[in-house]
């Protein structure tokens, strides 16, 4: 194994880099989860996370990855046999529909490219149509982090309010919260989806739902097996800051951590940084006359980019020799973008010269791999970086 | 706030002391999930795991709890309405019994005294009894968290064997597992169900299911839904040292160190370590006239000791005493325990010195918080710790 | 090497159990020790010591062992040739004195038997003999790390004053500050001497000079060639929160978070933490039947206890034994004290559990090793610290 | 104060970047410097240290700052009044002669152009001269850390010999050790001096002598006074792993992982590695249009890179300017180029990407502060690394 002096770049669209103040506070010793000074944690963060997501509802917390969550959003709000209608914006939504299909359920997949977001005229035409209230639930991937798509979910709401349709409202911000502007309240989303290793800058390990009125109603009807995931069970316990079974503490000790990190920084300055990192990153990629997987500017990804490589050329092979020659990982295509893209992540605890040393990595691989490309990229984002500085 | 200087003593029966090694390593950068140094992780993790449940067959890790693998083994295993057969231990066989009945199970609950552990005669006749095979899983706790009593595995599984009857035997090792011996392969369970937070002297947060080739088989016709906990989507990326969804990194860099303490350590010695501590902690109970909850000697617990409180005396007093005073915490009793019992962990990273300061805890808390007693316990308690000491 | 499973128990008298919190904060990133963060941790330690030290004046921090402090306070105020009086309290007082004849001073020293502390009538009657005020300074141990002896301080200042003497006084607080009352000013004390790893309760690696306004007039005069422990090179730039030389940054990250602790706890309640547990510990010595090193009880030290050995018994082979089996270390006795005593520390970040797991592993320890005694010591500590609980 | 997310980028020429397994070994619990683990530590790193300063002699490890080595340097090998050579090529000569002066050494100090090394033809007439031998050492600096030039010591060794002069030869390698080639034998220094926070990869704190055979037998004769810095003292207990005084052990924890790291890169590669990073600085600085301060390209350091100002321009309102804009710290002008030159550390645990990341925080801050220069470093940087990659 080559020794790799240095940081290493942990530049795929999640896991994000942990920061040190976040793994400092997760390696305190364990505590009673059933103790005095475990309710104030389980206080703190079950509260901390409110304004995150944009809602003053209950947010649950899991010990699950993102995947658990999306189950849990489910399960707590559907009966075997429903109808759900999905889009196919990436890998991402598509394994949500597998998720969905194995637990019973009827998905309706609005096809995609894998390059575009939600179709909002789309589905309001689909819901239209939908006199009888078939379908129960909009599944929609927020920011589809194999193709750095961000869908438009205030429209998605218009849309579903204009076709008048009382589906309920699930979405996947795995990795938007805390990165992309999100408002779980005011954009009347009823179950929200997220995980702890993107924008939150924790370890993998933490899931949550966060949820409306209406869709805690339908947990109530709702007929699917489930026991793990009960939302009834957890929030009983979290309204005195405890949990019913025992919760990954130390993961939660971070949380409190990450929150207040967030809050230091100021949620609104915490997405103009991602969206200025995300300009920066696709100027890059336009200098190097490569082009970004988005195809719609409006939908540009300001937490990862992928790139399309060009005709011949695999992403794969230059991906390995960027992690040999410059320790930096990046993100693979997925699913049927296996080898065609790779992914810059550029979310979660970030800075302006982590970003040049990130997109240096890559132009410098580009070079060495023989990827046909022009140089320039690190210079076109140093310049949109200094213009923006301090703003 | 009180301020407490000194280490806390966290002396419920789980989670346990998370040793410093186990600290420093989960607290070290998250990695890429999907690169080479974590394919190494995982692979030694997925490895090591297997002699401490005594299996060559897989071990599955989920990013969850303890009770997302009771979950686990249920839904892999067996279909709606399927009857399984499960022993009221105490509140854990009770919660797991009403997590299956969630699930859409129909349980069997041989009814217990809280006392004792399975009866495997009991066992026996009701399985002999079941001629066509609808009971489709015995289910049982190895060593009840709720109560100090430790079940006769092998025994049960040779009732089983005895009636002949097929069922599979699932089995939670949740508070036993790196603390008592226990046995997958030779003692023929089927699926094993374990936590990190307890012998495995990790944070919560991770949990386990051990398959057997029995189990494995039954997971290809088992029809209740399941997506999270799916064995078969993690075993094929685990055979490469990969894991489906994100797995949580950090705390497989926990088990990792912890693996090693293990096997520096030596099992057998692990083991006796916690018999020796199990028996000076009882001997401290019998010298303050106090009663050991679990009735029969041969089921002895020695990883936790559940005391009954003298009758009028009130357990989460005493506790709170403990607590105030000492910066101890005991378990406290669980469902019909409550207020009845307390419990003292001795499992995990423990030694005789932390044995001695945690009995001096309870001895002195006894006294402070009134509860009747003779004084003498952690003399006892010393006695046998000094007469087996280097053995 | 033996496996030893849980915490080590460090019950030397120094370096003591560093803190959870201290050691994390040890471990974040080293920083800029010319730019802004580092001069706001400059002054927050700088001024954060004063109060513990008892005084208004300044306090000089060096990366350096107590040793270093020694020193410092020497070459800062005599030149060579110069006549200083000190008392044979034990090893610490003995490597003093030869460390100033090393610098060339001429020591005078009050010859003492290791088990009392400064002989406050045998002082005053030497000064008054100096009628020429040959002597320039008196340099006294406040509290023996190697005998468990506290000497009295205001006593001492008061008998120079009745001898109308002019020297300095110059005190070793190495075991004592943090741990047993100090007033630098109020005891009319000129350089106070201290390091970082007891009381303290942080590693070792920095040492103390508390410097009064006579100290530094001299310091002016004096004749000593000295550069590193420079008084005046420090206190300019410490004015802005600076040292002349790089500082040794991740310890002050330590000093900031044990400052505190020490603030959290309250230095009246830290004070009356280590009384207890010293009273407690002398109990238990007592009902073993061993004798307190220390002959005086006005003098007992509350952070360390030598206990004698009885006639023919090693102290290091007890030690040894302690150690082997119960994974505890405990201070030796020193110079012409060796295999003749042995110390337990009880200071520090310390609490009445830990001290009953020490005081039971000297228990165990003693019977192993075959010295004779009677049981019964951690009984009898244990009384001690319940009826004194909550005080 | 201004929230920074991401990690600070600390590119002053030391403290250098401290890597996480360093940070992570440090926050161990501090042990029982008189016992058996101890004594393993100790031996392992006293030996550990002698391939870095290519010795076979011995290493004394202070527990103290650089200026401490520089004094411990002198004060064993000198006697009051005795005549050192030195030379005037940066600050640090500077601050190194006003230590000796303070110790009562006749320090004669050879004039420099803060821009070139020792002038070793100047050296060995000077010597040449000396026919009495009043010259008893010569003192210099192997990497001038304020100006970023190396001088060349075997060369300079070279000229002592054609001297045929006796001198002791004491040279400081604080910036140089573990980054630029040093060999202490081969080249016939005495006493090497070196400190933890550069090279080494560990928080400022400790410091280090390498002495030769010669240098120990000028130690019997030498006449300053010195306890602290006492060799004799020091070796005695070394050769069994212990320390005359208390150690900063948690920092030679520390050291035993840095020298693990050292190992496992291997010095030769470490070299390369940072001889690459300092040619590729120094050709972003030459297309920046400025100027490297060291003249001689025989002479430049690989360690650091010292820049010129523009005339007019102000180096601190650049670093200020790229402090608070990038969250980079650059190092200051020290002594007479204060305000005229700025400093790039590329030293210690370093790798391409960071220093592309440090060199486009330069590249915008020259921009961003108006200073006249341009752009195009950073590219030309990135065209050296990809061009030498992977050598």
């Amino acid at each position: 194994m080559t020794y790799h002096s240095g940081r290493h770049f942990l530049q795929i669209p999640g896991p994000t880099n942990v920061p040190d103040r976040v793994l400092r506070a997760i390696d305190a010793p364990t505590i009673d989860h059933r103790g005095p000074d475990f309710a104030r944690l389980g206080a703190e963060v079950l509260e901390g996370l409110k304004p995150v997501f944009g809602t003053r509802g209950p947010v649950v917390i899991y010990p699950a990855s993102g995947t658990g969550a999306w189950e849990a959003a489910l399960v707590n709000t559907l009966s075997a046999g429903d109808r759900v209608l999905m889009f196919e914006t990436g890998q991402f939504a598509t394994l949500w529909k597998q998720l969905a299909e194995r637990l019973g359920l009827e998905v309706e997949l609005l096809p995609g490219d894998w390059r575009s977001g939600v179709d909002v005229a789309q589905v309001e035409a689909r819901l239209a149509e939908d006199r009888e209230g078939a379908i129960k639930a909009v599944c929609a991937v927020h920011n589809e982090t194999s193709t750095g798509v961000t869908s438009d979910i205030p429209g998605l709401r218009r849309a579903m309010d204009r076709a008048d349709h009382g589906a309920l409202l699930l979405v996947d911000t795995i990795s938007s919260l805390g990165s992309i502007e999100y408002r779980h309240d005011d954009w009347g989303v009823d179950v929200t989806v997220a995980g702890s290793q993107k924008g939150l800058m924790l370890p993998p390990g933490l899931s949550f739902n966060a949820v409306s009125e209406k869709a805690l109603a339908a947990s109530k009807q709702a007929g699917l097996p489930r026991s793990y995931w009960r939302w009834d069970e957890m929030l009983g316990p979290n309204a005195r800051g405890f949990f019913p079974y025992t919760p990954a503490t130390n993961l939660l000790y971070g949380l409190r951590e990450a929150l207040a990190m967030l809050q230091e920084e100021g949620l609104e300055q915490v997405f103009a940084r991602h969206a200025r990192h995300g300009e920066a990153t696709r100027r890059a990629v336009q200098a190097w006359g490569l082009e970004v997987l988005c195809r719609n500017p409006a939908e540009h990804s300001n937490s990862l980019t992928a790139v399309l490589m060009p005709e011949g050329q695999s992403a794969d092979a230059l991906r390995q020799t960027i992690l040999e020659r410059f320790d930096m990982s990046l993100g693979a295509g997925l699913g049927r973008l296996a080898d065609k893209v790779f992914r810059i992540g550029h979310l979660g605890d970030f800075n302006d010269l982590t970003l040049a040393g990130t997109l240096s990595g890559v132009e410098m691989g580009l070079g060495l791999a023989g990827v046909p490309h022009q140089r320039g990229g690190v210079q076109a984002a140093l310049g949109h970086l200094a213009e923006t500085s301090g703003t």
